[in-house]
């Protein structure tokens, strides 16, 4: 019987679903896998041994649900996904399910039971890695799982609809997955920061305000190759010339705008030899900011210089608006809320957006969203060198535990 | 008989060596294949037609020499090489080639003997190709072929010497193919631009000053790879945007240093991903300059500030120098007995650098050279697209074989 957060057990539990895993020396572990009802299955026996009645749901997520004072009250939902990108890290997803199963397992030994249900739900598929289409779990539960998704198929030509039904799943039951907005009181994800900031501030635990809007691009420059020796310098239509002084111009705008970022990742030069201009410049770019106006400001402003700097050149310019997604706030209330539990813990608050996605910002279709993130390694995610301390797990949770325990749900009032 | 350039003849030359390929819709001939042997097949028999005793020498080039007022006198080189690269043009070389058979057919036609012989030269290997290592041909001719080279492999791992074997060569016997010294009055060679600098201008014919020395750089910053929504923009370690930076400063740099290209044509990002900051960038850097002073401290300074720029971004800095040449001066003495050609065939005299290498490179370590550079439409070489106008090409002989009548050996008095 625990009557404490038990980090190891937690540690040991991450190491068991790292080797539900395609490949032994790395974590893969994609939507309506074998390795996906390996660890489903190991869910659901830690969900039961934390006193919950548990269900794979219509959608291949793991649901748990502890009950409260009485059964059948609307619950607090925790949770986060169980799947991986290829080549991932063993934290990312699965340490929120873990530290959600380790609350109610505290709770459970002391045979505390809240005023509210808890139900925890490690999602099936949020990377989006195997049907290229993200947030697959949490898009059922929030009840926005739209049928046509069925029709989208995997690299080997599987379509979901066939994958689900392999699984031992039926697609034209989804919308059982959906949770009942009545009986939904907010959603709480615990996540690894996948990027710099606690780690910098030496900061154990952070408040996430938001999860930023993104816009990615792929833009295409085009000029004309020529050979670099016999070509003078003036007169040149040097593609990679002008991306660069794009790249330089996109990296400079976001250093002097405060919440965003703006990243060219990939670039490819055609032809791409040595000694030959490059006639062709092909690049991606990611635009996000927890703020949307200042985002769409800045891809207004990045468009209207690519084509300025492409006219100055003489080159043609394609800018392709690959996708965009809007910011999703973390609801005041909840903030507020994680914020008390982590100065009860002893701990300062700091307050940060998150530049990646998360299972919360489909959660949001169905109630007010929060998020708590611990620090990773040097920020490094989507890696088998992801990494955290165990220092950083045990206040991450205790945080979380101390959050569940003070719970208010909207509009409830607080002491 | 002829008593005048045949351009037809020429161009129809071209298109028959434009089918010594190995594939048919386009053009690759490389060194000692069954394509080099059926090149040089049709030049001996053009050769011979002109009135010319030729061979095929020890290192596989085709030398015909016609013979002057008398017997054995010191000769004139003319020529250029028969080789192509992979998916080349028809002109870039083999013109060189057709034209100087062309201008002895003339001369032969109207019974011309002059004061010195000519010699014509259809080098085997310019490109290097096959072996990875240019000059081969003209190598040989000027006495500077390392027997060394003959341990080259191509891709299949034939060595050099054994394809030499093969094409019915014997590689002991390189030396036979140099001339000796004392014979060699200079070298002229005529060839396309492969720039746009005459173009451009309008013009049929160029004086080459010299050929650029230049010198092949490969560069890595390696930075830190990242999160592109979760890593804030201060404190970033983007190789990519670093290598954006540098490239705008070369390209700067060459634009307001005269007579100096720099070229970054390769890129590749590591990991290349559309939301992965980048950690690592290699690239190219093509740095050429008709004077070496110029180019070498061009040289130190891209080296300084890639390095200050990298230490300024926290990222490191490999810079390797693959390939240094020094500058080839034309002969101020060939300069303007070409330019004198070009005065008395009616057209303006434009002087210019060569951005590109040719065999009058390695010529010059046998004797003094020059070269006639005609247009080639915009500037494009080293691709099916290679073209030129038969008037130039008409031109361009015309100039040659004016060069040729009027020419007098260094040292011989001008009338």
């Amino acid at each position: 019987m625990n009557n404490s957060i038990n980090v190891l057990r937690i540690l040991s539990r991450v190491e068991q679903l790292a080797h539900c895993s395609e490949q032994a020396d790395g974590m893969t572990r994609v939507y309506l896998s074998s390795e996906h009802r390996m660890a489903n299955e190991r869910v659901l026996e830690w969900m039961n041994e934390a006193g919950m009645t548990c269900h794979v749901d219509a959608v291949g997520n793991v649901v748990g649900r502890y009950e409260g004072l009485s059964p059948g009250l609307p619950s607090l939902v925790l949770g986060s996904h169980l799947d991986t990108v290829r080549d991932g890290g063993r934290y990312d997803g699965i340490l929120g399910v873990l530290a959600a199963i380790e609350c109610v397992d505290v709770l459970n030994a002391q045979s505390q039971r809240l005023g509210f249900a808890i139900t925890v739900i490690g999602f099936a598929d949020e990377e989006g890695v195997r049907f290229q289409s993200t947030y697959l779990g949490s898009r059922a539960v929030a009840g926005v799982f739209d049928a046509e998704l069925l029709q989208l198929k995997d690299a080997q030509g599987m379509g979901l609809g066939e994958a689900m039904r392999e699984f031992g799943l039926n697609p034209e039951k989804i919308h059982e997955a959906a949770m009942d907005r009545q009986a939904v009181l907010a959603y709480m994800e615990l996540h690894i920061e996948q990027g710099p900031v606690l780690e910098r501030e030496l900061l154990p635990v952070g408040v996430v305000t938001g999860i930023n809007g993104a816009a990615r691009y792929a833009v295409t420059f085009k000029g004309e190759a020529g050979h670099a020796g016999t070509v003078p310098m003036v007169g040149r239509r040097d593609a990679l010339a002008a991306a660069a002084e794009a790249i330089v111009w996109i990296e400079n705008l976001a250093l002097n705008t405060p919440d965003l970022t703006a990243t060219v990742g990939a670039i490819r030069a055609l032809p791409g030899a040595l000694n030959v201009i490059a006639g062709q410049v092909e690049f991606s770019m990611d635009v996000r900011s927890a703020h949307d106006a200042i985002r769409e400001k800045a891809q207004k402003a990045i468009e209207q210089e690519l084509n300025n700097l492409c006219d100055r050149r003489h080159l043609s310019c394609h800018i392709t608006l690959l996708q965009s997604t809007k910011a999703t706030a973390c609801a005041g209330w909840l903030q507020a809320q994680v914020a008390s539990a982590i100065s009860v813990e002893g701990h300062k608050v700091r307050y940060l957006p998150s530049g990646a996605g998360h299972d919360a910002v489909m959660m949001n279709q169905l109630t007010d969203v929060g998020m708590i993130f611990i620090p990773c390694l040097r920020g490094i995610s989507h890696n088998p060198r992801e990494s955290v301390t165990s220092h950083d797990v045990q206040v991450g949770c205790e945080v979380l535990l101390r959050f569940i325990s003070q719970f208010k749900a909207l509009g409830e009032n607080h002491d």
